[in-house]
């Protein structure tokens, strides 16, 4: 199976001029094997936090993006994952969802609100939901939520063997914009972290600069080793990136041999995750 | 402040030596300024898993390394945190300490055994604990601990704003041993948690090959940003890393900004680790 990872630069604020162009890469995306798509955070709005801008674009969950990618996912057969702007009961949320043939898959809400986010947006009310597909068990999370450990740890623990995360990298958190290799420090938590969860990682991020925002891309698809299998692109690209994955892998990942099993191998008579009343 | 992580080829069952040879590294490592010196997993003993012989060599708690390193300690005004094959009732225990000029500070017993290990030593029954120094407050784990994302959450989560490694890192547990970098994965990993946890990790690992075992060094120290401060060393070199540390720095990455902070950024509300029935 192949995953695409799709980093854009959003137009901000014009969402009918972005679902264009998302669906010109989504079908190349298609064309190239994909049979998951994912897109960056905010994708569909754009990233620029302007609340009362954001509130014109905003959309329901039942809205034109659920309906243009459903199409889409039907005619090219594939899921697609992306970022949108949600307005629900007069708030908005930084919202994701994971889209097929027959509809809504997933619908997450930003859990962790980055700087000036939590001027804008509620924060998430969705928990970390995962959804059996027919390419495996898939999560999704949002950008900032990749630097709380329990995230992805979850997610994994829950089942998911990839995590698809849209995303919309900036500078200014960390001190190291970029190392020898081309990674920011966001995309090395990304491989770390697949690699301690035995899980497919897949981070489109949002590229070049628009209006007062630069972001980083740094897009990239880690294997449940911590393999780079794509990526990360530059910070200014608007490329697509094809990689396999294989829910196979990941549990080959979690059982090495007879005596290393990162997953049993774990102390849960010593410590646990817990999601809400669930302990993992 | 000063740490200092300790890179050393221990010779395979013969404590004496081993100590006689951490001794002069120790106080090298006070001469150039460290307050606190890491020392590799099984450093005493050496890390060979032959039962018998670990058998003739373990010692209790209360025993020859304790002395020595109590009396190092004190004669250079240090902190040693360090592992040794400890027996106790019967079972032995890949075990570590802080110890200080006054003696014991912190007992851990290695919660993940890695590998053959789960052959000869038993479970660690210890938890996770934490330890107020003059320095900070200090947390210990050992080797494949670090691939647990519970581990240093947990010890971060305490108030850890230093955690120490005592290491012996070996191969053929994931598919890449060495970035262009100069990085082996492990190391990765504890770079990517020290950035995840705010916290400065100290990782002194085993080098080069003694019997069967071939260790792959990457002593390293990492800062609360996930800068590396210093290393990662080669896989065969017996050097000694030098790295400043300060509590304040810690407290700095946890509160970045008057909307950016990872510690209370984190959704308790939905999710929480737990160390037995402490939920942090």
């Amino acid at each position: 199976m192949k995953v695409a990872a799709v980093q854009f630069c959003a137009e901000p604020f014009r969402p009918f001029e972005n679902q264009r162009r998302l669906s010109v890469r989504i079908e190349e995306a298609g064309d190239r094997g994909a049979e998951l798509v994912v897109l960056p955070e905010l994708a569909v709005s754009g990233y620029v936090l302007e609340k009362a801008k954001l509130d014109e674009v905003a959309e329901e969950l039942n809205g034109p993006t659920l309906q243009s990618w459903t199409a889409l996912a039907s005619q090219r057969n594939v899921l697609i994952a992306g970022g949108f702007c949600e307005v629900s009961e007069g708030k908005l949320f930084n919202s994701a969802m994971l889209v097929g043939p027959q509809g809504l898959i997933l619908h997450y809400r930003k859990l962790h609100l980055f700087d000036q986010e939590r001027n804008i947006f509620a924060p998430g009310d969705l928990g970390l939901p995962v959804a059996d597909t027919p390419l495996g068990r898939i999560g999704l999370c949002v950008c900032y939520d990749l630097r709380f450990v329990e995230v992805v740890r979850l997610l994994a623990l829950q089942g998911a063997i990839l995590t698809a995360v849209p995303t919309a990298w900036v500078g200014g958190f960390d001190q190291t914009p970029c190392d020898a290799e081309g990674f920011i420090t966001q995309a090395r938590g990304a491989v770390v972290q697949a690699n301690l969860n035995q899980t497919y990682i897949a981070c489109a991020s949002q590229s070049g600069s628009v209006a007062n925002q630069t972001f980083l891309g740094n897009s990239l698809v880690v294997d449940p080793y911590g393999k780079v299998l794509a990526g990360p692109l530059n910070a200014v690209a608007e490329r697509t990136l094809v990689a396999d994955f294989d829910a196979r892998v990941a549990l080959a990942a979690q059982h090495r041999s007879e005596l290393v099993n990162p997953r049993t191998d774990r102390r849960t008579d010593v410590y646990g995750v817990h999601l809400h009343d669930r302990v993992l």
